[in-house]
């Protein structure tokens, strides 16, 4: 066994070694989430998927049509050139090729390329991403004709800040819709592109899909605990909540979207969860976060639960690698 | 108020739409610390990290030298074609510019290239990086001369696995050392190189400096603490601790060095120090992390806290953007 006098004094010596070198910044990287009016004709779908591919800086991470929405989601990431030139790309090949006329589909809609998101990931804040987005927006109405509705962090009106808010009445009534005075759009003209509609840019978070199972077939008790901390009905405010069964496993689930990671953190969701449901004598089985999430909204965990003091992303080795 | 229905609903959508579009591999990537005996002569430092950064495919993200130890240490990443050609360059460099016969210095060495370590960050295993350095350390020994140790998880004789051991009696003392049956090197002359004596080149974990300091100034308490979790006194076999004073703040400090976090995780030690110190009446302050730590260890910390059944390290949207 060795003395604890040499572990301390190895131990200090390999702590006096691990100190972070330099400290540059990230690389810009802006997630966009582009939602387009068009997801049966293929031919149509791949041609918006190649023009993305062909900007420079920017990468196509995945791109998913739905036939019964008529409707398909682009998901790219590029830096704040990049991801501009993208979208202008994009509603260049979609009102040529999409007109709101003659489209039929499950899901609500305003325009050929209907919804277009701003995400900052790493190496950018909000306020360029609201940025980005006004300007895309302005860029949009003058070069193609199309009204545009900032939503979201971008919106300059309470009233208009939700996507459901303004998509209400859909394409069909948006002609009359736009003629209210409450109604003139951001940027663009005071009535809707004959074929294109309108279309709703803005700046948000990444979104974090979290399910929390609890070890109990009791759906009383997952509808109350979604009650309880959704913001809808006076819980957190960048919670949307729901109760489930889990028919095949005789169990339930509170089903969540959090909104904003940052200001509303996984853990304190997690730990008021696990704190109502102790109330009805049911322990949490498992938590699951449906596919993507940021590094950020992870490790904010560890160091709330490790209760780190004082630390820096850069001190992740991969974040080191990547600048 | 939305009613819960709908809030289920958009739930729901958002969800089904989170799925994880294509798994790809990740990007090989291998860190290699090597330590080097020469710490005061800034031109032949320079020299060697120049030659470093002339190799393709691999990056030096760090490089410092103390002049009373009279050693640098390197750190760089790459794929393995690259660490491999770069730690062949640095031999190179080394060999001709240092002659173990004059150098003096606080720290223990044995080499003029004195310890190459490769450490599996991503997109490779251990398996990988051990055969990477057998492959280095045949290599080494038949181009240079040098006889070649294998060490920690290279290492092909338990007597030799920890550097410490194969250190003893330095440079001095290593041509008497080697002349013994159970100092045959793995690769290489049964003597040492004249001026560049003999290296140990091996495979390890990435190692976390972590410390928890706790909310109390007794001494004893850390000292307890530590010796109830380090593995030389029974405690967690991947655990180095030591108790000390932080006198500036009148707090003492469980400080600890974690050699393999996969097998004795971050959140395991920080629930048994929490533990052990309830017992003394004394709460945990907070942690901290010393320099760099993987992404994997935290997100361990998250997985383990918030129960996240399932969960993949390409659900982490930044490892998407960087496959």
């Amino acid at each position: 066994m060795k003395s604890a006098a040499s572990i301390a004094k190895a131990i200090a010596e390999v702590q006096q070694s691990h100190h972070i070198p330099d400290i540059l910044p990230f690389k810009m990287l802006i997630e966009c989430v582009p939602n387009v009016s068009e997801g049966r004709r293929s031919e149509v779908i791949a041609a918006m998927a190649e023009a993305i591919r062909g900007v420079p800086g920017v990468r196509l991470l995945d791109h998913s049509s739905d036939p019964s929405h008529n409707r398909s989601v682009f998901t790219l990431v590029g830096d704040s050139a990049g991801v501009e030139q993208a979208v202008l790309t994009l509603f260049e090949r979609a009102t040529a090729d999409i007109d709101l006329r003659t489209h039929r589909g499950e899901h609500p809609r305003l325009g050929a390329v209907d919804v277009v998101p701003f995400i900052p990931i790493e190496g950018v804040t909000m306020a360029d991403c609201v940025a980005l987005a006004k300007r895309v927006g302005a860029e949009v109405a003058a070069r193609f004709g199309v009204p545009i509705y900032l939503y979201e962090e971008a919106s300059t009106n309470a009233a208009r800040r939700h996507l459901e808010d303004i998509r209400r009445g859909e394409f069909e009534g948006l002609a009359a819709k736009m003629a209210t005075a409450d109604w003139a759009p951001d940027f663009g003209p005071a009535a809707p592109h004959p074929s294109a509609g309108a279309s709703v840019i803005g700046a948000r978070m990444p979104l974090v899909a979290y399910n929390i199972n609890l070890a109990t077939n009791r759906l009383d008790v997952a509808k109350k605990i979604a009650a309880a901390i959704r913001h809808s009905s006076g819980g957190f405010r960048y919670v949307k909540a729901a109760g489930f069964m889990l028919e095949d496993r005789g169990i339930v689930q509170v089903s969540m979207n959090l909104t904003n990671y940052e200001k509303t953190p996984i853990f304190r969701v997690f730990e008021t969860v696990k704190r109502e449901a102790e109330r009805y004598g049911v322990s949490i089985l498992e938590s699951e976060i449906v596919g993507l999430v940021p590094a950020a909204a992870l490790n904010a965990a560890a160091e709330f639960y490790l209760q780190i003091g004082g630390f820096k992303p850069e001190q992740i080795l991969e974040n080191k690698l990547r600048t």
